[in-house]
């Protein structure tokens, strides 16, 4: 499909985290930007693409629109949604062991891709484009985000007790080499599920495949504390000391850090995801957002999964970030709005490894979004980005489009699937489970 | 205008702020309910309506809907619209003193009306259908509110420098007799601006018009200790000092509080009303709600203005009062979801003295929302309360009735105002002050 957006104002991406509005057109031809400008120079263009015109198969007037980067949803699970509000306002421990773990064993084959379905519909009402997804089944996921159109990057729940390291490496190749919308980096559950000698076996795989590794890390103060007594080193520390980061990577959740820890991610330029609603709704903690920021390491944002949070909604995560730094440290100055706004773009974007769709320019994968404005909480328009960072909500995007196709436009969605059908799916599957 | 909706799902309030859900029907005539329940005993009602039958001016299909009762924003300036993303990410005196103060002074006659309208659409996208406001023309703002169909009970920003007792007593008459859409409450801005001697003459005043008291109370640590030095006692402690609950009341924000303020809250059984979106912004800190409800205080919730916020949106702050007292106190069982809409509705509506609007029942006030469950982040369908508080977004909101008559509906507005015309008069106010 060729698609040309005229009338609109266009949010770029510049250098030191800003951003730039450009008042003019965007064209996606295929499943690429071929242009962004104020269309003074399309001689150019056309002499570019070595046609004398292209055959629009659609004009979207963006008039009263911006037109900006898809987010990137940095850590989530994304299937957990048929235990949304399942079980909720109990203590961490009962809430895992009680209520979650014995229904994620009743899961049957096929679940995780309808499961998955119902996330990336959230997805895209919220104006994810990509998610970087860890669950039990990842041929199912990465087969719903292709089915779908969904561009998904994933990693590993491996741990002492699911999958291996040979079908670690089995899930690699396989859902790499499933769809250009389908991605896999490594990665394992967690330090206190995992065993130093499976993380061993990640570190060593990780050096074979040239891949970053990933894990949730220093998510509770608990945590910390069990793996100092283990190893007399923080989880950061211990995967350090065991090889892991010579590809990069990062962590989800990154809450109790300490110097030493600020000091690998900033020397190994990995990133930290926050998951701000998670934190909160687990009583976990507040994440040192703005440390992160002032030791110039990179940070994205990640809704973490349904039954935790329990909506997967970039618009809440980033009034989150900056909000919550901003009590943890009582400035109300730090963590300004354009820089959430970047680890919710570009930021997400540099942690999935999708730099060819990181931001709108020409030559980069059509993955963007549509803001309508002519709402009342995006009035008067004073500034485009506080406007969506502060004030902004699901209710606010009109179109989202991943790899040049809409998947979704003014409520309705175009992902070859019924709505009806992926709701009275979820039901059934968590009714079976009650 | 008579209005049926059938097969919905009813959102009735409880005894000990616990929901039930009813399937079937809820009339409206006039701004009255006249009935709610499964339709199966109608013949009484039509009997009690002393007609043969009732003509509908609308049936409405009310099946994939939740049927409940409007928030209710127990604070906010809602004029403040103009301010929004304006001036963001500083020090809480300089936004204040150099960005805030200066364009307040700049403000014409009529410009507070036409702020409040953009205020109050923004209310009916999130489900708002009254607001409890605070700012500079009570005149205006209650104008503004009769003219939408909107209903707002507003209190004064009474302080050393503006306004009057006079004043105070002449808006106090002048709202409470404009419309039965508008009311007000006495109160002040806070003690921080407000000399021992005007606060004096509030509390004579209360006793002379028995109206509860109200004003910005321990927002800030600096305040308490402020007030502390001055009186040897915190705000709460002063004003109950200078008697001025005898007729109850309470304070907004309430996050500083020793032991006797709490004790005084419980004794007068004053609401405390939490704005946590604002303390977070503004970097002031988090409330201590569990707190309150632990002691049986009666907690309340409001968005605060769109300059400190920028957003005036329930959901956001539903979300944020159970997360935030989650991770405050380290227990995620804490402040569940059915007490956080409990503020939400009833609890503002009794800081309001809106008792005959809190809730879905016979007789009472038809102020209500739909909420439109076929939409992902309301499925699978395993507990409405909990997906509404964790989960629920503007988007879901699709009608919104404020006194029987609908306001806003999958979209549009129908206050007898265009909204363009309403952005366009905001933008225009905030353009000839830059």
């Amino acid at each position: 499909m060729n698609i040309r957006f005229y009338n609109g104002k266009i949010l770029c991406t510049k250098e030191n985290h800003k951003f730039e509005v450009i008042e003019g057109e965007l064209w996606v031809k295929g499943n690429k930007i071929i242009y962004v400008g104020d269309g003074g120079d399309l001689e150019e263009v056309y002499k570019k693409q070595k046609e004398p015109c292209i055959l629009w198969d659609r004009e979207i007037d963006a008039k009263g629109y911006v037109i900006m980067p898809g987010f990137k949803n940095a850590h989530t699970h994304s299937a957990m949604t048929f235990l949304r509000s399942f079980a909720d306002d109990l203590p961490l421990k009962e809430w895992l062991y009680n209520q979650i773990f014995p229904r994620e064993e009743k899961l049957m084959p096929g679940d995780i891709y309808h499961l998955c379905k119902l996330g990336i519909m959230e997805y895209l009402t919220s104006g994810i484009t990509a998610n970087f997804d860890m669950y039990l089944n990842p041929i199912e996921i990465a087969r719903a985000s292709a089915d779908c159109g969904f561009r998904t990057v994933q990693t590993s729940g491996l741990n002492d007790f699911t999958r291996s390291l040979s079908l670690l490496e089995e899930d690699y190749h396989i859902v790499n080499e499933m769809s250009e919308l389908t991605g896999f980096l490594l990665g394992f559950h967690g330090e206190y599920t995992t065993g130093r000698e499976l993380m061993e076996g990640v570190a060593k795989l990780s050096e074979k495949l040239k891949s970053p590794v990933w894990f949730h890390n220093s998510e509770t103060k608990k945590e910390v504390e069990e793996c100092r007594k283990r190893y007399g080193m923080t989880p950061t520390q211990i995967t350090e000391a065991l090889g892991m980061y010579a590809f990069g990577g990062g962590g989800y959740h990154c809450i109790f850090f300490d110097d030493r820890d600020f000091e690998i991610y900033r020397k190994r330029g990995l990133t930290a995801v926050t998951n701000p609603s998670s934190n909160l709704k687990l009583a976990s903690g507040i994440a040192p957002t703005a440390r992160f920021l002032e030791e110039g390491i990179s940070v994205a944002i990640g809704t973490d999964g349904p039954a935790s949070n329990n909506c997967l909604d970039m618009f809440r995560e980033m009034f989150l970030v900056t909000g919550l730094a901003k009590v943890r440290e009582g400035d109300a100055a730090i963590v300004p709005a354009e820089e959430v706004l970047y680890m919710a773009t570009a930021g997400g974007a540099r942690a999935m490894q999708l730099s060819d769709c990181d931001s709108l320019a020409e030559g980069k994968l059509a993955d963007l979004i549509l803001i309508d404005l002519n709402q009342p909480n995006m009035q008067p328009e004073n500034d485009f980005v506080k406007n969506i960072v502060y004030s902004g909500s699901k209710s606010n995007v009109a179109l989202t489009m991943v790899n040049g196709r809409i998947l979704y436009e003014k409520g309705e969605f175009f992902i070859g699937a019924e709505s009806g059908e992926v709701y009275a799916k979820a039901n059934e599957i968590i009714e079976r489970m009650k």
